[in-house]
Order: C-alpha cells, then structure tokens, then sequence
C-alpha cells in the first residue's frame, strides 16, 4: 500500500498578506493571549476557565476543588498546541517560557503511575476508568498528545512528549485485549489520532497498538459501555434498556459502519482516527469504510458551508438529506474535525475530493466561527438566522445571532485556534516523486520527494482571486495541482506562460517534467460567481438557490438587504455581478443580483386570496465567514428562486 | 352592555346524517365506551390510567398508592362531561347508571371540608395548596365543575353540583382577597370558566366572584408565584432567578396582555374565562384585552388550520408570524380551547370573525386529533411531516406521523370528545330578537327570543356543500347568517325562492322580518376551492401557496402523491378541480391541479449547478382532518407555488 507523506510543519512558511495571513495574525497575537488570560482565571467579563487553577490543585500546589467540565485539561491542551504552532511560524521567547512553565505544572500534576487529568485527581480520586464513556479521561490524553507532538516539534523540547509517553504506557497498562484489562475505548473519540501522531513523533509501536485497540474493539459485541453502564450503575440500571450506542459511534465495529452518525465532532474525530490507523497498518477494510463514510458525508449529509451536525439535541448527524438550515447545529469543531479527517485521507491516497471537502468546510463554517476582529465565537454556525426566533422560539434558542465572547464550555475557540496555526499541514502531500498542492495559500515551502529535494514559491490571493502562480526549483518530479470540483472543468494552466495541456488525475492537474529553477506555473481556476442547488431530496432547499464564489459560500444579511430575507427570491435569470470591497468586512468580494422582495401591501390578513406584493430590489451577497460582523440581524444562505 | 345569550343545548337536535353526525356517532359509540374501560385500566396495551382507582384509593375503599399525572383527576371529570352531552342527545339508562355510581364514589372521594382531589389526598395530604403554580389542583377542581353542570343539565341531577359547590366555597376559604388567605390563582387555567358555569347553573354569586378573583389578581405584582415559590422553596431557591411568567400567563396583568403568551392551552383557557368573566360583569376593560388577544391572535399567530402553538417547548406560543409549519405544536386540546374562546366571545358581541375562526379551528385540526373511526389520537398537529424526520431528527420528534392509540397524559382525546358531543352549544346566539347562526349544522332548534320562542330546522351538508336551508317558524324576529369571509363576498340569499339582499352587519346577513310558519331561507355560500397565501412575514410560508374549500384546509399526503412532498410544485395558472370521492376516507371531495415535481435526474451530487429536473405531475389534495388515516408518509399543507 502507497502512503503519502505530508511535509513537516516547520517547513512550510505562509507569507503574510495572504488570505490566511489575517487569520493566523489574529490567533497569534489576539487569541492566544486572550485564551491564556481565560485559562487563568483572569478575564472578568468571560465565564470562568479555572483550567490552570485545576492543574494547580491536582499538582498539590493549590488548594480548592476541581471546577470545570470533566474535559476541562483539554482547554490547556488546545491553547499549548496553538502556541506551539505559533512558535514555529515566529518565535516568541516570553510565549515559549510560559508554556515551559504551565508544561512544568502539568508534569507535577502527573501521578507517580503516568495517570493525568485532574478532574480525576482532584474529585474522584478512587474512580479512575470507571466511566470511559462519559467522562473523556482519553480524549484529555489526546489533545494532551497532540499537544506534546506540536511543542516537540516547535521546540525540540521532550518534557511534555515524555510525560504524554508515561501516560500512554499507563493507559496501556489499563485497557487492552488482556483478560485482566479493561476492553474499552474513549466515549469521545480523539486519543486515536493523538497516538498516531505519538507513533510519528517517538517512534514507539506501543502508540500505533494502542490507537488500533481503540478502533478495531470500538462497537463490538458484547459492547463495552453496557459491561461498563453494569458494573457503575448495578441495581439502578434499567435493564430493559439498550443504548444504541450511535450517540458516539459505538452501535457497531467501525468497519461495518455506513454513515456518520451521532454526536459529529465525534464522528469525525473517529473517522479521523481509522484513516490515520489504516495508512500506518496498510488496513484496507479500514480504508474502504472511511471512504463510505466519506461517501455518505458528502453526497448526503454535509451543508453546502461544510457545516455538518443537523441538529443541537446531541450536536448530531441525523438522516440523509435532512439538513434544516434554521435548527442546523454546524458545530465550529465538527467542521475543524471535517478537516482533520480529509487530510487523514489525503495521507491514504491522493483524491482531490477530500481537498474539495476540506476548502469547502475551512473557508466556510471554520472561520465563520470567528469574528474578523477575533474576539468571539460562533459554537453553532447556522445558514438561515432570525434575530427573534433565536430569542423566542425554543427551537432556535442555540443559534445565535451575533458571536458570544467565550464560553464556559470552551471547545470551539481553541480547537480554530489550532487549526489556523497549524494550516500549514493541510497544504501538500508527498507521494514519491509527486507532490500534491491540495490548498493555495501564498508562501514557501521545502518538501522531500523520492527525486530530491524541492522548493516551491507560491503566491496567490486565492480565494479572493483565482490566479496561483508557483514557482518551482529545479528537478525531475511531478507537480499535481487540484482542480476544484466547483469550476466545473474551467481552468487554465501555463507553464513559463505557454499554455499546458495537463493531464487529470483524480482531480489534480498533473505536470510530469524535468523542471528548472524560476520555471513558472500559473493555474487560474474560474472563480466567477455562481449558483448552487441542492439535490432534490434536500426538502429544506427546494426551490432555493444559493450564490458562491470560488469555495466561498455567500449569503444575504439583513445589513445589506430588505426584510424579511424568506421574502427575496432571485429570479433565474438575474445575473451575478461581482465587485471588490476593499473597505467592507476586511476586503471582500460582493456580489449583488436583481432581485425582488416581498412587501407590506396593506393588507394585514394572516391569510390572504393573493399572494402579498412584491417589488422589484437589489440583492446583496456577502462571503458566509464575514457574517454577524455588524450586529444584529436577519442571514440567509439560500434564496428563493423565481 | 348587551350579552348575548346561548340557548340550551338541549333545545338543539342534530341530526344524525349531517356532517357532525359521523364524529357524534363515533364519540357515543366508540370513544366514550373506550375511554372509560381506559379510567379503569381495563385495557391491555394502552397506558395504564389508574384515574378510577385513585379515587377508590382516595375514598378509603381501596388500598394503594397514587398513580398518574398530578392532574390525574381531569381525565374522569372530561369523560363524564362527555357522557351527560351524549345522554342529552341520546338517552342510555345503563351508561348513565354508571356514571352515577362514580359520581357517588367520587362524593366519597371528597373530604370533609369539601376538598377533592385524589393526589393530594392520597399522596401529599398535609401539602394542599401549597403549589398552586404546577400541581393542578384548581384545574382537576374546573374540570369536575364542568362536568357537574353538564351532568346536572343533562339528567336534572344535583349530585356532581353539590360536590363540586361544596368544593367551591372550600376553595373560597382558602383563596381570596382576606389577608389570611391566599392572594392565588392557578398555575393552569380553566377553573375561571368553569366557575361562571357553576354560577349560570346555580345562581351562587360565590361562583362569579371567584372567578372574578382568579382573573384579577393574575399577574399582580407582589407576584403570587414568586411568593408561593419562595414559601415551597425557601432555602434551595435561587434568588436571583425570577420566572418570567409568561409559560403560564402570569408575567403582567390580564389586562395589560396583548398577546397570548405561553402554554397555548392554559393561554386560551384564560382567555375563556376573561371573556366570560367580562360578558357577566359588564368589564370594558376586560372584553378590551379579550379582543385584543383576539387580534393579535388571528393576525399573527394562528396556523391556516386554526393550530395555536409554535413550538413543542413549553407547548407555547412564540412570537409574531413565527409559524414553522415541521416543527409546530398546534396541541389539539388549544385548538379545543380557541373554539372555548371563541364561544365565549360571541357571548359577548355579535362578530362573525368568531365564527369564522371556530369553525376552522373546528373543521381542521380538532376533527383531524382523531382517526376517522375513533380509535386514534394526535396531540401534534402538523402542517408539514416526513416521518424519517419524526424518528431521527430530535427536533421533529414530537411531531407523529400517525395517531397513536391513547396516551399516558390523556388530555385531547377526552377533551375532543366533549367538544364534539357540545357543538349544540356553538351554533346560535340570541341576542334580543335576533338570531346569529354562527355554525352551521343540519337539525332542529328551539330558541328563546325577546319576542317569543322560535324553531329553526336547517337542512345542510355544510362544510361538504355551500347551501344552507333554514326553515323558520312564524313571528317577528332577525335571523342573522355568518357570511364566511373565506367567501371573499361570493354568497347569496334566497327567501322562499326569491333573491334577497340582506344587509351585512358584523359578518352576519341579517334578514328581519315578520315570518311565516314554514318560511324558507336558502344561503348558498361559495366553496369552491381556492389557493391561500400567508402573510408576508411569516417565513415558512413564503413561496407556497395552500389549497381549501369552504373552510376546509387542504393537504398533499404521500398515498397519492409523488415524494419528496417538499419538491413539489403548483403553478399559479393551473386550475384546482374538485371531485366527490365516496368512497374515499369516510367520502370527501378531493381537489387535484397540474403540478411538477422534481425528480431524479441521475446526478446524485448534493450540490450542483443546475436546479434538479422536474416532471409534469397531478397533485392530488384530501382534507388537512383526513389526514394520516392511510398509515405512514409525507404530508405538507403548503405546496411551492411556481
């Protein structure tokens, strides 16, 4: 089995000014500062973090009692990971004291048999592994690792690598095929992918045994979480009931698995997990239900935003096509994890697919969970917004209208904060001789390939724009370049300005040559504004049309147009123009249609013989991620169309 | 002030063939004989009820403990209300032994102080009047007063009303305007109407005056509830918390509402009782809020199907225009109380707006909480339902995509049943010498006006057909007709053959004459069918369009349409046919037109660029109360309009 490999972090380095750079300059110097006023306890408007306190306390250097959500370490995990990110791109030597220094305490809060989490150590001391299924002892070991991997190779410093190693060895010591161990697996997925990357960044089979345990035991019968349930809750449990166990992806092995289902960050974070187990085992059954899952996600259960999650009551997968876009729930980390899991797949093989998937989810619902300023966060990231629905209508009571500061439970914002910092990643893959550019972000990057080495200069204001210009190093490899499923086949190549017939190959353009130093590539891909329909099955869109440029999804908002917005339609032959706003919602692209809307005509009946009058009006469009960044108000993603 | 008198409903004889005869025949044959063997636990897979044995319990006579909903009590006091309306209209010596053998157990059941309710008494003896806000004591109290007149009138019996007066003046003893009593109210409407019926049947100025009291003191700030709270709670009370009160109609006083708030049933119950409470007393102000309330209500939160409550949270309203047509509560028991609401305003003034929003709420979705042979009931009645969604999305999971046979919580089928077997009592008011037609119902009436008695015997298959003969008896009186405004104006009169342009005042055609005995009046109002559209504002209806006849609302079911119902469409220009169907769902007239539906063109993409194909289709609509009697699958009111 081919694997890919995808370059080392440190080696990628992202100009500035591109489209990326205002985000990762955002995360870098005003969120993770701010998180690490949270974590402390030292932000007074924000809801209490007592992250740092808690750790404090377990080390024995604290008083008090544990306070927080039961995965409340992994606060601190994320906020380590983002600084590690952070550091690789532009070193900060008080940054990289303080997490010395908290990493410090997270070694004293260790106990003497490798076992951290503080929750644990400090409130239940004596019920350690007792609840896997809750209680997200493995998934705090995860972040933790992932943590440990980053800051390791940031800063080529081993302390927390060490300390997450003593605590694998002693979750090894707990849980495994043994008789005497216990045959469980996390409630919440994520330690898998962590102990992948444990495997990369020591070398140590222990990690990758561990992580397939946790994928291969997940689901099978008799089903862990009931032995568990029995034995925590004995006379009290109802015995009558079964839990179908699909809330986190425990309602069969995983191989047997069709759809994601369930709780979606989960979901995501597990299908994550098998490809990253499959591409180090060569697991081919593994891999085959990944791509069902992925099948599944993308032809039936993902919004057009990359939003994924149909609804709040468990923050789950529901049924094929049922994608409401006023109850959507769209979790910010669902669509974090969606990225995860695409490049875990672009590691498997080389599909432009899973890039697609991926540019659709970042550009759309992951940085819409931010606000441009970066400030605050969206948890739920809905495609159609009324103001007083989400005030009064209970149903709609969890899609916000405007970005809330921080929240007591803080996954979402950290969780970006990582991925931002980390893109980098999510560029290139690596397979022998070819390397595969699976986004376009300006910048350098240094990559190994069977042939030698090669150094590429990229620049780009992709997606503003939809002209990439690489410039390549001498060398005898191939340059595979994705071609978005979105332009529908309009794109154009150039090599050293004379146009290129590259051949097509599971949807990257494929340039085969003997190159030489300052030789020029230039990909424009179609960008122009167009509409898109939902399959006809998608009962919340029919008779919808909603307007995107390049990967970006765009929507109405209140701001720019009449209301109420389910009154516009836009008539099929109204066209889109499109115009640059350099000093609307940081630089954006607008476009704006002929339109009409639904207006007052005097007549106040609730129901009426006619239907209400219409006038004639400009439509608005702005990019999806630039949304709830001027108050309050009405949003839609699809329109009628008439 | 004018009021308007109702006769008494045993002045009025239905005749069995009309269109009410088929929901009689089947509450008096089927549902009342069903419910009582389910108030003794007699029937095998339906939820256990224990409502009988409560009061076995309660009256010493059995042992045991409690069992049910607090409100456990009302379920009997539905079903003997039910069974006095059927006796009067049909006597039955053996059901009525019965019931006055549980009339005697439940004087026994009745304390000496004259308290009655079995869940205090058994349960929490040394706890009554101690949770007015959620314990239902004062409503279980309503509920047996209703059934006490009702019986009372029914068979000149007095048993039921002297318990229920000896209750009356115990609660008065305990709740009133004297520092040492109470200063409360119920935390669920309905005592207020039932005790201006225990008035109208006993004359007790007592009676008025409580429910003058409940109205009054509602609302007032220091609020009861907050007090009684702090009482129950006391220490464990969160004090910063105030409970906005409006779930129960508590948060301003009754007359400071503008709109119903909150739990849609208890909403209307209130405003029955305000209604009543103003027609006795002659309060202005009173009758102000009620029409008030009644504005906003028709206005702006009222489904087409005459359905009240957006949202299955709290079984509430929401805010104005907010109408999700999947989502939806429309409780059958609210639609129940609208028609309760709607009485008591025709009590009060002469507005065939009244009738005209009782009689769709009646026709659509209180007939359609019930199968067509009696067996099944909805609490939920959508506008719009796609039975996957019923089972795996949360959010639709309130929404049942057939009748169930019986609930635990047993409110709306007994609650139908008595309104069903009443609807004597909805179809005329008397107000002076004129009589207001407000229903319009086949059989004879015999009527008190200021200029002497009157018969009426009016032949109709109304809502089936549009004509309506009255044959009136001879003297000088005003006959006034409710002229639907669904009609838009399209009607016409007749006396004894001849046109006749009778003056329209306040909805009613208005003939006033000196009649002679056998004096025929034809009405024949336009029901053909027609398209309806809502309002601008409300979201969920923009684009669509639905179908009525008469005042019949109409739907698309998957038993004779092609799905996905959501993809369908009507163009504006095709025409709606209707046909007689005998044989079809207990005999309707079914409406087709030319439509289109989209349909699988073999592109299984979720998003793509070209709208799905459509095809050429015959949309068929049944009846909205028709509705899910063919087992499973789709349904929309509302169709896309193209």
């Amino acid at each position: 089995m081919k694997k890919l490999t995808s370059p080392d972090i440190r080696s990628i380095k992202l100009d500035d000014a591109g489209f990326f750079g205002h985000f990762i300059n955002i995360v870098r110097d005003s969120v993770i500062p701010y998180q690490w006023e949270t974590l402390n306890d030292r932000v007074p408007d924000a809801a209490p973090s007592h992250c740092v306190e808690n750790f404090k306390i377990a080390a024995g250097e604290a008083e008090g009692e544990f306070y927080g959500c039961v995965f409340q370490d992994s606060d601190l995990a994320k906020w380590l990971e983002a600084v590690a990110y952070s550091l690789m791109s532009k070193p900060d030597a008080a940054l990289e004291a303080t997490a010395d220094d908290v990493i410090e305490l997270i070694g004293r809060a260790q106990q003497p048999d490798g076992y951290l989490n503080t929750y644990y150590t400090v409130k239940e001391p004596g019920r350690r592994w007792t609840n896997l299924r809750d209680n997200h002892e493995l998934y705090c070991a995860g972040h933790m690792m992932e943590a440990a991997v980053a800051y390791y190779y940031a800063t080529g410093k081993r302390r927390l690598l060490d300390i997450m190693t003593r605590m694998a060895y002693h979750i090894d010591s707990v849980i495994g095929p043994e008789e005497e161990k216990l045959h469980g697996y996390p409630g919440h997925e994520e330690i898998e992918l962590a102990l992948v990357s444990m495997y990369h960044a020591t070398g140590d089979p222990l990690m990758l045994k561990l992580a397939k345990y946790f994928i291969d035991e997940r689901g099978r019968e008799p089903r862990f979480f009931d032995i568990e349930a029995e034995a925590r809750e004995g006379a009290r449990r109802n015995r009558r009931y079964r839990d179908p166990g699909d809330y986190a992806q425990w309602h069969r092995p995983v191989r047997e698995q069709d759809a994601l289902e369930g709780h979606s960050v989960r979901a995501l974070y597990l299908a994550t997990g098998m490809a990253d187990v499959a591409r180090e085992t060569g697991d081919e059954t593994l891999l085959d239900a990944c791509r069902r899952l992925y099948d599944n996600l993308v032809h039936r259960r993902m919004y057009i935003t990359g939003g994924v999650g149909s609804s709040p009551a468990g923050e789950r997968f529901t049924f094929d096509y049922d994608l409401p876009n006023d109850t959507v729930y769209a979790e910010t980390c669902a669509s974090i994890a969606l990225c995860f899991f695409m490049r875990a797949m672009l590691g498997n093989e080389a599909d432009g697919r899973y890039g697609d998937t991926m540019e659709t989810a970042f550009y759309n619902t992951c940085i819409a969970g931010m606000s441009l300023d970066g400030h605050n966060f969206f948890y739920v990231n809905p495609l159609e917004v009324r103001p007083e629905a989400s005030r009064r209508n209970p149903e709609h009571r969890h899609v916000l209208p405007v970005r809330p500061k921080w929240f007591g439970c803080a996954c979402c914002p950290p969780n970006l904060a990582r991925l931002i910092m980390s893109i980098g990643r999510y560029i290139y893959t690596v397979d022998g001789s070819t390397i595969y550019t699976n986004l376009y972000v300006a910048g350098d990057a240094s990559l190994h390939t069977a042939e030698g080495d090669v150094t590429l200069r990229t620049e780009t204001q992709y997606p503003l724009d939809g002209t990439v210009k690489v410039m390549a190093s001498a060398g005898k490899y191939s340059l595979a370049l994705r071609i978005p499923a979105y332009c529908g086949g309009k794109y154009s190549v150039t090599l050293n300005g004379t146009p290129l017939n590259a051949e097509i190959r599971n949807g990257y353009a494929v340039i085969e040559r003997e190159w030489a130093d300052g030789d020029c590539v230039i990909l424009t891909i179609d960008i122009s504004p167009r509409r898109v329909y939902a399959h006809y099955k998608v009962q919340n869109d029919a008779g919808k049309v909603a307007v995107a440029r390049g990967p970006i999804v765009y929507c109405l908002e209140e701001a720019d147009n009449e209301t109420p917005l389910g009154g516009a339609a836009l008539p099929q032959s109204s066209e889109l123009s499109c115009e640059y706003k350099p000093d609307k919602l940081g630089g954006i692209f607008e476009i704006t249609a002929d339109g009409t809307v639904a207006v007052d005509d005097g007549d106040d009946s609730l129901y009426r013989s006619t239907p209400p009058a219409r006038k004639n009006t400009k439509l608005t469009f702005i990019p999806y991620y630039t949304w709830a960044n001027r108050g309050e108000g009405e949003m839609t993603v699809y329109v009628r169309e008439s």
